[in-house]
C-alpha cells in the first residue's frame, strides 16, 4: 500500500480510484498537431463518453438523478485535468457554469426543464457572462434584457460592439443555449444583473434569429474548446427564461428579490461561480503535478556532464540547480493539493447546507478567490520550469509539456483575473468580511477602512485546533535549528500576515472624500500582498492539518520534511520583508538559503516517490524522454 | 525627428531603416492556424524571398559577393525577430550556422566550392551539433568520423541511439548537406570534436545511403522549422569534407593543428557560435519589444472598474499592479538593447580584426553567452506578463503574444542552455580569463581556484570612460536622492558582483581532490548568482554609455529615468542581497520600492512613446485588440 498516495487521495479517494481504473481501460488520444477543428470533435466525442459515464451527474440533485455530490464532482473534475485541458474546459462550461447556472441561479421549473438533458449532453450549453468591454467588472455588463409586459417577454439586447458576449466557451460550434448574464430592466428601471436562458442555436445547429455567432478562432492552447462571441439584436425570450431564484419579475412587470441590496444579490449570484474557481485550481494542480512528475523522472535518468575524475556523467537531479528549479515547486505543490482538498470539504458542506453561515460562505469564497490565483500562478511558473528542465526535449510536443504550458496559460486570467481575485481576497481582509460593505468597490473599501477601526485578527482555518497545539507545544527557540520547527514557520507566516494587513490599514487611513482611488492605487501592490500572505498562511495550514491526519510514521516523517521545504522556500523568496521589518537578522536570512538547499539535497533521492505518489495514470504520462 | 528611435536604431541605423522600408511594402502572413507543413512550405518561401533581398550576403566575404558586414547582418536578424520567429531561426541555421560554420571552420577550398550556393539558398544546410544524450556537453558528443587512409576518407557513423543528432533545424524537410560535429579519430588515436560536411539528401530530396532521417513533429512553437533527427550508418566523405582551419589530416592519416592543446582548439572552434548566440538575444529582444508595444498600447486604452465618484472607468495602465507589470519589464527592454548594441559592436570590431586579442575575445564570447542567458529569460517573463496583462484577448492568437511565447520559450535552452550559460560566464570571472585553465570543466575550476590567489578585479566594460566620470564626479551622498543618483546605482552593482565573486572564491578554495564536485555543487546557486550579477553590470554600464551618447536633451532626460527604473527594479528584485549583507538598512530597502512605485507613475504617461520608439512596422502590430 503507497500510503504516500492515500494522503494525497484524501476524503474523496474513492473517486480517484474510480478514475484511474476507468481511464487504464482507455486509450488516451493525443491533441497536438490536430487541426482546430479535428480537436474540437475529439473533444466534443470525448465530452459525450465522459455524459455517459455518469460521473459528470454526481454534482447534480439526486431528484433529476444526481448524486448531490458536490465535493465529489470537484474531485472528478480535478482527475479530469490530467489529460486533455480542453475536454476538462469544456466539460467545466457544460455542467459546472452552464449546469451550475441552471441549477444554482434557476428555481424549480428550469431544474424539471432542462438538469437531466444538461447532465446528458442533450442540451449542450454555454455561460455567457463576460463581455468585450467588461470582463473582471462584471457588474457594469452592458448588455440589456428589458422586460415587455405586453408580451410577457424579456428583449435580450446587445446594445454596441462592445457589450457582445465575448470568449464563450462552448459557443462556436456546439452550444444551443446560453445563460446569458444582462442588465434587467423593468417599469424603466434598472434591476442589476441576472442571467436569462437563451437559445442561440436550432436543432440543427443554425444561429436563432437575432443571434449572431462569432469564432474566437485560434487559441494559444485548449483550441478543443470552441470559444466564440455572442451578439443579440432584440431577441426575445419568454418572462420564465429569467433564472429567477434571486430576483423575479411577475407578469406586470413588478421586481422582487429575497435579498433587498442591489450589491448583496450580485454578490450572492456570483457566489455560485465559486464552484468554477475551485475547479480551475484543482485542474491547475492536476497538470502541475504531470509537468513534475514528467521533469523529475526525465532529471533522474538524464545525464550531462562528467564527474571530475571519473568517467561517469552527472544526473541532472543531482546538481543543485536542478533541484531548486523542480524541488521547492514540488513541495509548494504538495502544499496547494492539501489547500484544495481543505476548500472542496468546505465547499462540500456548505453547499449542503439549507441556510449557509454567511461568514463562512464569505470565507470560502475569499479562499477559493486567493488559492484559484495561487494555484494558477504556481502552475505558469512551474510548468515553465519543468519545460525549461527537460531543455529542447521538453519543447516537442510529443513529450506533452508544450500542450501543458499552451492550456493552462489562460488560468490565470480566466474564471476570474488572478490580481483582481487577490484584490478581493485583500478586501474581504480589510472589511473583516462585514456584510455592510460587501457592496463597496475595492476604491470605496479605501474610505471605509479609513473611518472604522479595524482589528486585524488572523483567522485560523479547520486546522487551527493542530495549529494551537503545535504553537502551544513549542519552546518557541530562535536558534538555527529552529527554521525546521513547525511553530516558528507558523508564527513567521502569521506574523507577516498580520503586520501586512495592519501596516496597509494605516495606509489607506489617509484616504478621503476626493483622494480615494490615488490612496488606494498607491498601496495597489501593498493590497495584493496582503491578499497573497493570507493566502500563503492558510495553505502551509491545511499542510499541517494534513500531515497531522497522516498516521504512517515513514509517510508523515517525509511529509514533514515537504512541508518545511515549502515553507522555508516561501520565507526565502520573501526574506527581504523580513529583514526590511526587524523580523531576521541577515545571519539568519542566509541560515533560510542554506535550509532550502539542504532540504533539496534531503528530498533528492525521495523525488521520484513523491512525483510517483501523485498516481497519475501512465496513460498520461506516454513521453517519449521519460518511456523505458 | 523621433530621436528616442535614433538613439535606439543605434550605429546600423542604416540597415533598421532599410528593412522597415521593405516590410513596408509586403504582407505578413499570419503562422498561427496552419497545418505544419503549410507553415514549413511558408517559411521556405519566405527564405528564398529573404535571399532574393541579398540582405543575408552581408555577413559573408567580399571575395565571395558578402560585404563582411557582421555587424549589419546580425542586426538583420534582430529585425527578423519582429515577424514569424521561424524565419529568422531558419535563417539562423542557414545562414548563421551552417554558413558560419563552412566560412569560419572551413578554408579557401570550402569557400570557394559552397558560399555563394549557401548565401544564394541553392545548398540549403543544417548544423548538426546536438546530440540526443548530449546537447549542452559539446565535448564529449560520441558521433565518430573515422579516417580511412586508404580510400582518403571519413566514415562518419552514430554509434547508438543516444549519439544521434536531435533537433537540428532544417533537417526534417529542406537540408542538403549538415555541418557534422564528430570525434576526429586519426591512426586509433580520437583527436576530439571537429565538423565535417555530410550531404544527407540528393537533389531529388531523397536520403543519402546510410543517412537516416527522422521528423522531430510538432513542436511548442517554431513549428514553421523543420527539425529533425539524423543517424548516420557508416557515410563516407572525402578527407577533404574536414572543415579545417582549426585541425587537418594529411592523406596519409597525419594529425595537424595550429592549435596545440586540445581543449583550446575545441573551445577556439566553439568561439565561432558567439555570432548564433548573439543572433539569439537580439531576435529575443525584438519579440520582447512587440509583446511590450501589444501590451502597453492595450493598457493605454483598455478600462475596468470605474473610478468611484464618477462614470469613467479607470485605465488599466493607471492602476499600479498593471504598471508594475508592464513598466520595469519595458526598462528592462531597454537597457539589455543597449547591451545588444555595445555586444554586436564588439563582435564586429573583433571579427574583423586578423590576429584579435584572446582575452578580448574570451570577454566577448563570456559577454555573449551572459546577456543570451538574461535576455531570453526575460523574453519569457516579459512575453507571459504582456500576455497576462493584455487578459483573454491575449490568449486569442489574432492578438499575437500566443505566437511570440510559443516561438521564444525555446530561447532559453538552444544555443546554449541558459544555466549552462551563466555557469560559463562565472567560470570565466573566477578564472579571471587566464587562458591555461580554459580546457577545464567547471568542477574542475573549483580546484584551480583552490589553489589559485585570485583577485576579483571588475573590469570595466567599453562605457568605462563615461563610468568613471560619473563616479568621480559624484559626491557619494547616502540620503533618499542619491537612489536616483547613477553613481550610486554603478556602486552598487559593482559592489554587489566584487561580494558575490569574492565570496565564492572563499567557498571554492574549500574543494580539495576529492570533494571537487561536491564543494562546486553545494555553491552552485552562488556560481549562477556570480554570472548574474556581472552580466546585470555590463547591461547597465551599457545602458549609461547608450545615454551619455544621446545629444537631445529631452531624450536624454527620459532615457535617464528609464534608466533609474532598470536599475532601481533590478536592486528592488535582489534587495534581500543588500540587507543581508549590511549594505541597506531596512529604511533604505522600503525607499527603493517606493522609488520604483514613483518612477512607474511617472513613466506611465510616457510608457506609449517609449514602445513607439521601437519603430516596430505596424504590419508586425496587427493585433485586433490595438486596431484603431
Amino acid at each position: 500500500m503507497n500510503s504516500l498516495t492515500d494522503v494525497l487521495d484524501g476524503r474523496w479517494a474513492g473517486i480517484r480510484r474510480d478514475v484511474r481504473a476507468q481511464v487504464a481501460g482507455t486509450a488516451q488520444p493525443d491533441a497536438y498537431g490536430l487541426g482546430r477543428e479535428e480537436h474540437r470533435a475529439q473533444v466534443l466525442d470525448q465530452l459525450h463518453e465522459l455524459a455517459a459515464t455518469g460521473r459528470p451527474h454526481l454534482g447534480f440533485p439526486v431528484a433529476y438523478g444526481g448524486k448531490g455530490d458536490i465535493g465529489g464532482t470537484i474531485v472528478a473534475f480535478e482527475m479530469l485535468g490530467f489529460g486533455d485541458l480542453s475536454l476538462m474546459v469544456k466539460a467545466g462550461v457544460q455542467w459546472g457554469l452552464f449546469g451550475g447556472a441552471v441549477e444554482l441561479l434557476g428555481t424549480r421549473e428550469h431544474h424539471e426543464k432542462y438538469l437531466r438533458s444538461i447532465m446528458d449532453l442533450e442540451l449542450p450549453g454555454c455561460f455567457a457572462m463576460t463581455e468585450y468591454g467588461h470582463g473582471s467588472d462584471v457588474q457594469n455588463l452592458r448588455t440589456t434584457a428589458t422586460y415587455d409586459p405586453a408580451a410577457e417577454e424579456f428583449v435580450i439586447h446587445t446594445p454596441d460592439a462592445s457589450a457582445r458576449k465575448e470568449y464563450i466557451g462552448n459557443a462556436a460550434r456546439d452550444g444551443r443555449m446560453a445563460a446569458v448574464f444582462a442588465q434587467l430592466v423593468t417599469g424603466g428601471e434598472s434591476r442589476g444583473v441576472h442571467a436569462f436562458l437563451v437559445p442561440i442555436r436550432d436543432d440543427a445547429g443554425v444561429a436563432m434569429p437575432g443571434v449572431t455567432i462569432e469564432d474566437c478562432g485560434h487559441k494559444a492552447g485548449l483550441n478543443g474548446v470552441d470559444n466564440g462571441r455572442l451578439t443579440f439584436d432584440g431577441v426575445r425570450v419568454p418572462r420564465t427564461a429569467l433564472l429567477n431564484r434571486y430576483g423575479d419579475v411577475a407578469p406586470d412587470g413588478t421586481y422582487a428579490s429575497p435579498i433587498e441590496s442591489d450589491g448583496r444579490r450580485f454578490f450572492t449570484m456570483l457566489g455560485t461561480l465559486v464552484r468554477g474557481r475551485v475547479s480551475v485550481a484543482g485542474s491547475a494542480g492536476s497538470a502541475t503535478k504531470r509537468a513534475l512528475t514528467i521533469a523529475v523522472r526525465y532529471g533522474d535518468r538524464r545525464t550531462q556532464f562528467e564527474r571530475p575524475g571519473t568517467d561517469d556523467e552527472v544526473v541532472v537531479l543531482d546538481y543543485l540547480g536542478h533541484q531548486r528549479k523542480l524541488l521547492p515547486a514540488l513541495a509548494t505543490t504538495y502544499a496547494l493539493h492539501f489547500a484544495q482538498e481543505e476548500l472542496v470539504t468546505t465547499l462540500d458542506e456548505l453547499q449542503r447546507t439549507e441556510e449557509p453561515d454567511e461568514r463562512a460562505r464569505r470565507e470560502l469564497e475569499s479562499h477559493a478567490a486567493g488559492v484559484k490565483a495561487v494555484a494558477t500562478w504556481h502552475a505558469t511558473s512551474t510548468i515553465q520550469a519543468a519545460r525549461e528542465a527537460c531543455g529542447g526535449a521538453g519543447y516537442l510536443a510529443e513529450n506533452i509539456l508544450p500542450q501543458l504550458k499552451a492550456d493552462t496559460d489562460v488560468f490565470t486570467t480566466f474564471e476570474g483575473d488572478n490580481t483582481v481575485l487577490l484584490q478581493l481576497v485583500a478586501k474581504g481582509l480589510l472589511t473583516s468580511y462585514e456584510q455592510e460593505v460587501q457592496d463597496l468597490s475595492p476604491l470605496e473599501t479605501a474610505r471605509f477602512v479609513a473611518e472604522q477601526v479595524v482589528d486585524t485578527v488572523i483567522e485560523r482555518t479547520s486546522a487551527r485546533k493542530v495549529i494551537e497545539r503545535i504553537m502551544d507545544a513549542s519552546p518557541r527557540r530562535d536558534d538555527e535549528d529552529s527554521l525546521f520547527d513547525r511553530a516558528w514557520q507558523i508564527a513567521a507566516f502569521e506574523d507577516r500576515e498580520e503586520h501586512v494587513l495592519d501596516s496597509l490599514v494605516k495606509r489607506l487611513r489617509k484616504a478621503g472624500r476626493d483622494n480615494g482611488f490615488e490612496v488606494f492605487n498607491s498601496a495597489q501592490d501593498h493590497v495584493l500582498r496582503a491578499g497573497r500572505v493570507h493566502v500563503d498562511r492558510i495553505v502551509l495550514e491545511a499542510f499541517v492539518g494534513a500531515i497531522d491526519r497522516c498516521t504512517d510514521p515513514g509517510t508523515k516523517a517525509l511529509l514533514e520534511r515537504v512541508c518545511d521545504l515549502y515553507a522555508l522556500a516561501n520565507i526565502e523568496a520573501d526574506r527581504a520583508w523580513f529583514l526590511e521589518h526587524g523580523r531576521f537578522t541577515a545571519q539568519r536570512a542566509k541560515a533560510v538559503v542554506a535550509a532550502v538547499n539542504e532540504l533539496c539535497g534531503e528530498l533528492r533521492p525521495r523525488a521520484r516517490e513523491l512525483v510517483d505518489a501523485f498516481a497519475i495514470p501512465e496513460q498520461f504520462l506516454a513521453a517519449p524522454i521519460i518511456a523505458d
